[in-house]
């Protein structure tokens, strides 16, 4: 690629152009493939010890329906009604085991027709989140919060961190193939040994990129 | 830039450098920032005269709810039901005038709901797309085809292409910020004098894409 006793001046060009190309926004795409499964979460409720009491009955032992994606959690054969100022949506699964503050996750379709106004959030981070109403077999319950629309994130192992050299918390992107491809901005990445490779995003983006779980989608970094 | 008395060095290394770029898959970002303002199509229907006189009852007259960004279409107070083999819903308003064809236009959201499979397809392209029940006021009417899931596109009219530097029936993405940002692939321009500057998605990508209507999105060729 030099050209022979001119060494300095190729270089001289070449710095050039790489200027020019820098300053026009000229970006340098990456090929380096890189594929993450991903699962859809429809709306699921976790609950805090004193509400699982409260609505199935204290002392209650929850049935496992099936295995989910994350190591020791499982959605339960329990569902319980959740209630908004406009409408309210029977079966909503519940997912164990008991957390520290009971959650909500809906998406925006939900959460327009449940007549709440939820925030998009990280798993946890409840503070100042949607009020619900919450309705099981033996009690009912009016949530001042817990109500969220979970953000669109990829659990993974410090080896799958590695592997595609990302860090927790970085946000990446995501893209998609097909008739309603396109790309997802600001994905999460969390990191914990306890963690299964996986993307986790909501009916709504599922729906809206033709996506329905157990696919591969190309991280882009 | 050229480098004075060189010019076929010059010539031959720049020429050398873009051959580099476009064999790493370099992208030229070309910064003419260019934004759509964006509608959203909730579920709706189009009837043809033969059902709507079925529907509603011969030589009704159709009343004005609201008018819709392309000129001469309106919704109207008049709705109807849709049902599919695992539900129904009801209030689906309708879209006038009448068309040649009857066309139900569903959300994947919704389509779920209802238990159908409609394809994404380009208004009036309806061969093959899905079955469906419409009832209306006055009758009840078995649809073997009609419903689809339209496709992301943007109208505007022969001088806004220009201005945008777009042709009839290309393909561009759209880029849209915020907390769900990202981009969506795939998105159809139509280009007519009767239409009007606007781009429509449905309620899914709206609900994914954190988009309530009104807002500029940048098109991206």
């Amino acid at each position: 690629m030099t050209v022979k006793g001119n060494e300095t001046l190729y270089r001289a060009i070449r710095d050039a152009v790489m200027e020019e190309i820098k300053a026009h926004n000229i970006e340098l795409v990456q090929e380096k493939d890189q594929f993450i499964p991903v699962s859809v979460s429809a709306r699921h409720i976790h609950l805090e010890q004193k509400h699982a009491d409260f609505l199935f009955g204290k002392g209650y032992t929850f049935t496992k329906h099936r295995d989910i994606s994350q190591p020791g959690q499982y959605s339960c054969v329990e569902q319980v009604t959740i209630k908004g100022p406009k409408s309210k949506m029977d079966r909503i699964r519940v997912v164990a085991p008991l957390r520290k503050q009971t959650q909500i996750e809906i998406s925006r379709t939900d959460a327009i027709k449940l007549g709440v106004n939820p925030p998009v959030r990280h798993s946890g981070d409840l503070k100042g989140s949607a009020p619900l109403t919450v309705i099981g077999p033996k009690g009912k319950i009016e949530l001042e919060e817990g109500c969220i629309i979970a953000d669109r994130h990829i659990h993974m192992s410090p080896a799958d961190a590695s592997r595609y050299g990302v860090e927790n918390h970085q946000k990446v992107k995501i893209e998609v193939d097909g008739e309603k491809g396109g790309m997802m901005y600001g994905v999460t990445v969390r990191i914990s040994d306890r963690y299964a490779l996986d993307m986790h995003i909501d009916t709504d983006d599922a729906n809206a990129f033709g996506i329905k779980g157990q696919e591969y989608l190309k991280l882009i970094k």
